[in-house]
């Protein structure tokens, strides 16, 4: 299967590779195996394509199968884990017995390993030795950093071996890998992309819209990938310098952004909770949230941000009726005549939270998680959001599909993203 | 590597077999392929080998590349995916090609798609007819229900189809595929499996402890498995038939929890959450929170449990010191005396709570969960926890490892642990 390099720039999907994961812990299902769905991401994200993803066990026959026939039917291969100082770490070893290369010691991961025992004061054993001794040819990916990994080309396959620890091989993966695979295969040097993500679009809504711009999209790379409650888009593309790429990139960012408007919330790596933490910090305003159905989620959520106390004061968890009469004021009568699950009520929810933190927002939720509660009216899912500035108090009501765990995780996700629009001066919650 | 199967009793190790994945969305990384990772931790559980697992898209020679390795290596295999009613469903397809076997109707799997069909009211197309199209020689799995997959035997290779839609997948698993390859390698017909799940114990002592037992175990199979912050221990056995099986766990079962105490929380899929919420259910007691670094993520996990509005009234998040003065009547010379994070604070934030809410017990965390705000004397992850009832006030710090997110799952945890060893009468909370 494996074909010819030719001269020229190939297209991607000619581009194509494996991912070969060692370790006893996950081929037995201890462990997930989250390494190579990174891999396979960051591959594919790049436009090039992975027809296989093999874990295998600590085991130096089924490695050596595994590793042989990877390069009968690959153009490049990362192999990730076995490269450890432990008597299961075989990976040096079973590549050189497989490729038939000595075990050659290099001098400069030597002096590394060298260098970390003095100064963990260890005592440098043949079993850390061991890690320097790699198959003849080998080039370390890594030479200055702590992170170790190699690679090596046999018959025209370029094979790259990470360390299984996650965040070591996530750096390399991105820092040498990938670059390096890229540099090989395409004459088109700068490869750049971008991530946008939304909230609030129904999926089928979305790859309906997606599908159209696909097909005008030229070069570049469009992924969707849904990411309950969320949804992200990734941008790719390669080119020949770094402003032909971002000018392009610009151009479909902007696309994209016209698409999509306001349901875009972030780009990259953010999250829902950064975004607000970010935008309140920076117009600074302070929020407090009662919450009924989400059970403090919420606060959960504002709270995973570093930094989060400058911005959140605190909240209010209601989940009885009597704990909103006693705690937060709402009406008795309020509750008698709307229900909890009400505009009424989480409206003054929301404006006695506000009161009692003394803040510049408050935000409230209350709603059916499920999966008892729901009435014919109100159903299962039924949630409304409530959000209290001083110059006036908006609320809506939302239908959420799923199971409680959803239900609270969607109602949280709508209720951050109402203080993101709101803060951005969206119409959409005048309009409510 | 095929071994000829001897007649008698096969040791478990022997009984070897592979997993197969398919789907486009599994190679290219953009869905974390969980099924694979259940199969192989159900089957390791059980005693089972798993010497690979392989994901590959929805390619024809690529799929059946893998299946031919598989039979020439493996005992038995199980394939998930590609058995729906799209284009890119290619299983059928390619193992009746691979087997050299012409596809059959399956009457039966037939008759149940047409049942669905006018169910549902939709038409009954070739691409649904084409599911019930299966290799010669395929037997259904699950002939009386919905979720539908098949087995065969290629050269006394037992080969077992599933579905890629997760529950599917699990369910026909756990029902039909571990009992069919137990039966076949095995003449012990009993197989069962008891979990434990631990909370409080580091994971080296509890490797130590573990690792003594494992010496003794016989028959036993044990798993140790470090879920953060959870540890949980498995408990397999086969054995002739279910009282000498039952009788052998009970006895493993007693032997751990003398060895690990009360650190067993639950047994089962039980979560924390779940075991408090059973015992407050049980004695009819209600509970409410006051939480500082977790922010809400002890409500939000109370309140994760269906019926859980049964105890628990609600809670308050003082996230600002002026919060915890203005909403829980912290005493101001608390704060300025012994700090936000003490036991004075933590055990005032409990008894307030309690009154607040009118609950029996009011339970509280305050601590430093960075990756800011840690000194010399309370560095980061330095917590409290409170817990009130209405005899006494109880209170304890701990330091806690990790990021900001650990910190705070770890103060959950320990808060709802708290609240177990209290309703357990454990001593643990009388020497605090």
């Amino acid at each position: 299967m494996r074909q010819v390099v030719v001269a020229g720039r190939l297209t991607l999907t000619k581009m194509y590779g494996e991912i070969i994961t060692i370790g006893n812990e996950l081929a037995s299902g201890r462990t997930l195996d989250l390494n190579s769905w990174y891999a396979a991401g960051r591959l594919t994200a790049s436009g090039l394509r992975v027809t296989r993803i093999t874990s295998v066990g600590d085991d130096h026959k089924m490695v050596a199968d595994t590793l042989k026939r990877a390069l009968e039917a690959s153009r490049f291969v990362i192999i990730t884990g076995g490269l450890g100082s432990t008597d299961d770490d075989i990976t040096n070893e079973v590549v050189a017995k497989a490729l038939n290369r000595p075990l050659c010691l290099d001098q400069q991961m030597f002096e590394q390993i060298k260098g970390h025992a003095e100064v963990r004061k260890i005592q440098l054993t043949r079993a850390f030795e061991k890690m320097a001794w790699m198959p003849e040819g080998s080039k370390m990916l890594n030479p200055e950093g702590t992170a170790c990994g190699f690679s090596l080309t046999e018959e025209g396959v370029h094979l790259y071996f990470l360390p299984g620890v996650p965040d070591q091989m996530r750096y390399l993966m991105d820092k040498f890998v990938l670059p390096d695979i890229l540099s090989r295969y395409d004459t088109l040097p700068v490869m750049r992309q971008r991530i946008l993500k939304l909230y609030g679009l129904s999926e089928p809504g979305m790859a309906e819209i997606f599908k159209d711009l696909q097909c005008k999209a030229g070069n570049i790379v469009f992924g969707f990938y849904p990411h309950f409650p969320e949804n992200h888009i990734t941008i790719s593309l390669r080119g020949k310098d770094e402003p032909t790429v971002t000018k392009a990139l610009d151009k479909a960012e902007k696309d994209l952004r016209r698409l999509f408007g306001a349901y875009i919330f972030a780009s990259g790596n953010e999250s829902m909770e950064e975004v607000v933490g970010r935008m309140l910090s920076n117009k600074a305003l302070t929020i407090s949230v009662a919450e009924s159905c989400t059970g403090g989620l919420i606060g959960h959520r504002l709270t995973r941000v570093p930094g989060s106390s400058k911005y959140f004061q605190g909240g209010i968890v209601v989940y009885s009726n009597q704990a909103k009469i006693d705690l937060l004021r709402v009406d008795p009568n309020t509750l008698e005549n709307h229900g909890a699950v009400s505009d009424k009520t989480v409206q003054e929810m929301a404006q006695n939270v506000r009161e009692n933190f003394n803040t510049n927002l408050g935000l409230a939720v209350t709603g059916i998680a499920g999966p008892d509660g729901g009435t014919k009216e109100k159903p299962v899912g039924t949630v409304h959001v409530g959000l209290a500035a001083e110059e006036k108090t908006v609320s809506g009501q939302y239908r959420f599909w799923g199971n409680r765990e959803q239900v609270k995780l969607n109602t949280s996700m709508m209720a951050l993203d109402w203080v993101r629009r709101y803060l951005n001066g969206d119409p959409f919650l005048s309009g409510v």
